[in-house]
């Protein structure tokens, strides 16, 4: 029989978290080509299986390949100079007048090649992939302009092609006004919504449009044309909201069906409700929140008696939140936003799967399923977000090859 | 010339991290077996040792090969449990009435063999190790008797024998009251005193001896006793000193020439003068800081000030510091206690080693000494302290070899 060709490996006396729940069994899980084929408790494996499937190792807590739905590692530049500068006591002030801030970061990645960027975002994603992502997603808005948007979407495609991981784009030129347009936000909303999109949309560099909804951002009016603009272009959209003060945007998010809403500190009551009602996820940073300093935790208990999915991600980026470890956010969610760890876990997988639009393929381990999955040297799924201790991953399987 | 059998390793244009501060210039350093011979900016390099000596990788940050001096990391059983159920809703009071906190830690640790215990430290000292630390303290405190504290201290050595790491060690029986003396503290210092310090000294298995210093540790009193059988064994002390409370330990410390005061965050100006007289070193621990969402910050500005020394360090223990990642810790004592990044690289380096008596030997890059150092694929030293981004140790040298 021609399916003998493909060839089917076996886990054992696995602890399985799914990305919803932890089995109570240990489970075997058969995995054929790229694909789960089969997962049963232990105690009932046929015989013949495990007599002729190739063994892998045994033994370990199975979850899901982490997802990390919420990044902007693709830029040039590094910023460590300003987060030196800072604690020597220098103001925010004096640090933009010397050129710091998110406008150095958009200087350097506007003069990088394609390649440079390439090589920049390299070691970022590689610490992801060593922490045991399997999905990622990347965000554009450090170039601010139709050239420079495209160039860094064109990178992250690049990077989901020749490294084992999938890329996610996401299309945030509403993260900043650009220099040329500081006296003229509403000019650069136009750019954006004629221009950036549909040349992103026609060239499928984009899976979705992204807005920074903020009193140092854009206003809710102007993130609406941009949703717009996105859903003229059938592109789905999510929104930076309520990071710094209520805006209203999670809200303006659902009314567009938003995948998600992400950092949300200050979201209100209204701004849950509407996010369950349209299924929008809210996805916590708390790389942020921590770099930041904030003291205002997102309304957790809300979330929770609403029933709106909670995702948990790095935030990874230049300026608030430099942190390219998704595991360390497992813990950061459970101590300083007082997830559980299974909640923390769901964030990191099945919800962050919801985030980026994907739970069909990713984020639960399930027959038919692409085997993307990680075997991690703990004895129960909290020990993940209880410890910070890298070097637990013990296999990490993508599209069904072991790649750690 | 018997030297030429000596093999001789060149690293070149190194940006050098001495442990004290940053060169200008680009670096050369030569390596002769075990020992550091030469450091000379690339502009001085004699044009024979180009030539003859043995090319290792070029580029990168050196800094000295990282010091991680308060940890527990040899403990048995876990917490996971606990801290699944703190989140889920459980009191403090509950989970000690279902046997959780440290005196669970002490019974797993009591019922462990030394291999058990051993087997249990390794994937925490490893991730040490993989993280560029060349040495590691080591406490006992989950024994509270003398058979079992001595069990710890012998698996402490062990692991230091074993490993290419350094491993001092700290008897710390003064650490919690065991079950069998909860009516009688003194009788517990006592047994400190007059068996288990005595015997530790004689087996040669103690470098130094901690208290915990605190209304749920020991009275000042208690402590004292403790450093004075200490002291009549020739052993140097160090405390855990006003992390919940301002006991005076740490001045009770410095007027035991104590080689550190750990935690502090409740220090007042007294205490830090006490220490500067004497030459007490200030251990900065984060990531207890972090974990019990503390909100009292270490006086750091009289610290500098008195031009105490900080050290920094992960504290590693089951409880209130599940972390094993020094590197991390950079990054906290910048973000939470506002440290600079130079301060917070002393902190792991220098400062670490004056704080375990080891300032001849270890955190100092000069001719003559050890050649344990790490190359980091970063820019600037401060970009370790500035991205959260685990894989950026290039190379790690320990007694002169390559270790990873
Ligand atoms: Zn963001
Ligand atoms: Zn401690």
């Amino acid at each position: 029989m021609c399916r003998q060709t493909v060839k089917r490996h076996l886990w054992q006396d696995i602890t399985l978290f799914d990305g919803l729940k932890t089995h109570a069994e240990k489970m075997a899980v058969l995995v054929e080509g790229a694909k789960i084929q089969q997962i049963c408790p232990m105690s009932q494996l046929p015989a013949d299986l495990r007599d002729t499937a190739e063994k892998t190792c045994q033994g370990g807590v199975m979850t899901p390949g982490l997802i990390d739905c919420h990044t902007h590692l693709v830029f040039a530049g590094s910023r460590a100079n300003e987060f030196e500068q800072r604690l020597e006591g220098l103001s925010y002030a004096e640090i933009a007048r010397r050129g710091g801030g998110i406008l150095s970061t958009v200087s350097a990645t506007r003069a990088a090649s394609e390649q440079a960027l390439f090589e920049a975002a390299l070691p970022r994603i590689q610490a992801l992939i060593a922490d045991g992502v399997t999905t990622v997603e990347i965000k554009s808005g450090y170039g601010l302009n139709l050239v420079d948007e495209l160039k860094m979407l064109r990178v992250a495609r690049r990077l989901g092609h020749q490294l084992s991981i999938h890329v996610v784009t996401t299309l945030l030129a509403a993260h900043a006004l650009p220099p040329e347009y500081q006296q003229d936000a509403d000019a650069y909303i136009d750019l954006i919504c004629d221009e950036i999109i549909p040349k992103a949309a026609a060239e499928k560099l984009a899976d979705a449009v992204d807005v920074f909804c903020e009193g140092i951002g854009f206003s809710p009016a102007q993130c609406e044309r941009v949703f717009q603009a996105a859903q003229a272009h059938k592109l789905p959209v999510k929104a930076h909201a309520e990071q710094l003060s209520n805006l209203g945007a999670a809200a303006l998010s659902a009314r567009y069906q938003g995948l998600s809403a992400d950092h949300i500190e200050h979201l209100d009551e209204a701004g849950v409700a509407a996010m369950a009602k349209s299924g929008t996820v809210a996805t916590l940073l708390p790389g942020a929140f921590y770099t930041l300093r904030d003291t205002q935790v997102p309304p957790i208990d809300l979330l929770r008696q609403y029933r709106v999915p909670m995702a948990v991600a790095t935030d990874g980026n230049p300026g608030s939140s430099p942190i390219f470890q998704l595991s360390l956010m497992l813990n950061m969610a459970c101590t300083l936003f007082r997830l559980t760890p299974t909640e923390a876990l769901q964030g990191v997988t099945h919800h962050a799967a919801l985030a980026l639009g994907l739970s069909q393929t990713a984020g639960l381990l399930s027959p038919g399923r692409t085997a993307d999955f990680c075997v991690w040297d703990v004895n129960s799924p909290a020990e993940l977000a209880y410890a910070i201790q890298p070097g637990r991953l013990k296999q990490r399987v993508f599209n069904g090859e072991v790649t750690a």
